[in-house]
């Protein structure tokens, strides 16, 4: 078995997806196995008993959204109760941010992958403060939550009907070049999000307040397109799963307790350890005691070749998480070591336009010590306080033994 | 006399000038001594007979637009005449890209410096294609001209009429975090831009399809907010000028014909000499034998310590004016060399967030041999061809020469 040529494939397969954002539905309508009773989350499986702070919060937060729970204490005897199912986002297409709690009537995003016919989904960007992806749940989450699903869903669905679908591959690659690196700093890419929907939301509101609405929102965001690249890369990584005798890990993902990841060449098994709790700077007024272990679906991104694997595009964003200029070109030299091919697409400028690292090499990681790095926002531990920082994180290096275990137990002539 | 300390002087109020946009007016109406029959235009001072080609087409597109004339030869007997008087922007407070030529009833976007009191102003921006600033005059530009004046710009005066005004320098100091430098490149900043007056827009719009055209218009030019940038830059470097004993270089614009410089400490006397033709990459079926020397105010960018001065800022713009990444970086840390000061507000990631170079000392580009880099676009030497290409340009030493000795002479003790 040739698990070069394997890994190739699957590269090649993520490089050559072309996810285009096609509209935005709701989830029960669109996301395959989605149903009443069930909620999404982010991360590897988990029960209600091991959640953390803040995946907690957003269930309830959920539950009280779908009307299953009228208040907290209701809502949390209904989680505890075994009447509710919770399964991952992964299992069904999808990803969402931090909690990533996704709800049978909440609005997605429909992302398609015309190249090998796979569709993938997000929840949509709640913006900043007070968060149902951070685990709040008060009346403002929720109200927020409703205008979304009531407003901006629909007449986004409107607007991009006017589309072909927006190529998220060619808008990330564009805002790599302005500074992004696509996980935390989604700055250029939330304003060319804003730009190609702004005249079809101005074409489509049914008035000038609902127009004025949205653009306000999507453009006080600067991680407005934080979701639908999300589902991009979902959408790439899928295409590159399921290759026979291939080492690419094709999901890293966090459910605020444990980190998780599977393997193109490994089927649906995953490989999971304790999440460790990200390095970075805090908010005034917090410190690591506060944070939340490592959270989110996010880790797509990186696992896409974007993110941390793209820090060297970013250089500004070391202000928000710590070190200096030259460490992000250090991070993106590093995750070189560690993947199967560069990026076709997503090129950085100030490394002569070379593609990203991308399609992490399971192989590689073990014989060189060195995990993927990861980007990401840290949440306090108790649910519906919010970010408390951003930061730098690793997967656990044991998740990658297993795998390669599995691997070889699985491959073993 | 202490130059240096003239010169700190001159930097200082530079950098601590803070332009906003505060709305947008009839040239006639607020540009000090604009009147009727009077044109201004990029550069230093030329009269008629001395105009290149783009120059010539942009003056007889505005003889038509101000109905002073009906046709091409009307308008260029008119031109010929003597009764049309031909100033430059920089003699009102004001600056045009190109051919740069405003005229009495065109909309223009007025800036406010609230630190010292001044004001600048620049044209709207016409986007790409056949445009006056390249000396095109056909009716489907007249008919935008018209357009920009008759809808877009009464619409941005009431959206900007809901603000205290748009903080150009704060929009500039985060568009150097996404890869613009300002001049030639200015993605970030036009979507920062459109970001600010998309939802301001939507809401005093008459009516939803003046709000898509508006909003699709800033959205599909890259440079929508050139013009102002440039009165912004216009505002600062008129609040370092007529600093007593200050080498510090406060003006330079080209007419297409000449390159100009003026200096804080010279009055407003120019020196000039004839301008070069660009180095750069050219778009496919034009040469170097198709450019016009070099031509327009935008130079006032990197006067004001952005543009080819901050080029590290932009390592993607390579791709469009040639050379390597690392060419970027080299430009700026050159043009530190050569200027009096580091900008406090306008810093570059890559570079550890150094200051941009800004405040270009007459003496140090006389000891050193290095005159200013700008970056620039081409025009075709023929009117309304338009751009031809983009690159690096230089002004002709002779003129900082000349102005040394003006110096000398003026300061002898």
């Amino acid at each position: 078995m040739d698990i070069d040529r394997a890994n190739q494939q699957a590269v090649d397969r993520l490089v050559a997806a072309r996810p285009l954002l096609t509209t935005v539905a709701t989830a029960r309508d669109v996301i395959p196995g989605m149903r009443d009773g069930l909620l999404l989350h982010a991360g590897p499986p988990i029960e209600w008993p091991r959640m953390s702070g803040p995946l907690r919060g957003a269930i309830l937060g959920a539950l009280i959204f779908e009307g299953m729970a009228e208040t907290e204490a209701e809502a949390e005897a209904l989680a505890a109760s075994g009447e509710v199912a919770f399964e991952p986002c992964h299992h069904h297409q999808a990803v969402g941010p931090m909690a990533g709690v996704i709800s049978p009537s909440m609005a997605v995003y429909v992302v398609e992958n015309p190249t090998h016919g796979n569709r993938a989904f997000s929840n949509l960007n709640e913006g900043y403060g007070k968060v149902l992806r951070y685990g709040a749940y008060s009346s403002d989450v929720l109200d927020r939550l409703r205008w979304m699903n009531e407003e901006m869903g629909p007449i986004l669905a409107s607007a991009l009907a006017q589309t072909d679908g927006l190529d998220l591959r060619a808008l990330l690659a564009e805002a790599l070049h302005m500074g992004d690196e696509g996980h935390n700093r989604n700055k250029a890419g939330s304003l060319l999000f804003l730009k190609l929907l702004a005249p079809l939301v101005s074409e489509v509101a049914p008035n000038p307040a609902s127009c004025t609405r949205i653009l306000q929102f999507l453009g006080d965001t600067a991680l407005s397109v934080l979701n639908p690249v999300m589902a991009a890369c979902k959408a790439m990584a899928d295409a590159a799963h399921g290759i026979e005798g291939s080492t690419v890990v094709t999901t890293m993902a966090r459910n605020g307790t444990d980190f998780g990841i599977r393997v193109s060449g490994l089927g649906d098994r995953w490989f999971t350890a304790p999440a460790q709790t990200p390095d970075g700077l805090y908010f005034s007024g917090f410190s690591a005691e506060d944070a939340n272990p490592d959270i989110g679906d996010s880790t797509i991104t990186e696992t896409a070749g974007i993110g941390a694997f793209a820090m060297a595009a970013a250089p500004a964003i070391v202000t928000f998480i710590s070190g200096k200029p030259k460490d992000a070109i250090h991070a993106t030299l590093e995750m070189y070591e560690i993947t199967a091919g560069e990026h076709g697409h997503f090129t950085i400028p100030s490394l002569d336009f070379r593609g990203t690292p991308v399609g992490i090499d399971l192989r590689k990681v073990i014989e060189l010590g060195i995990t993927p790095r990861v980007n990401t926002g840290i949440a306090h531990r108790l649910p519906g306080v919010g970010q408390v920082g951003a930061g730098l994180v690793r997967p656990p290096m044991e998740i990658f033994q297993q795998a390669l275990e599995a691997f070889a137990e699985r491959y073993a002539p």
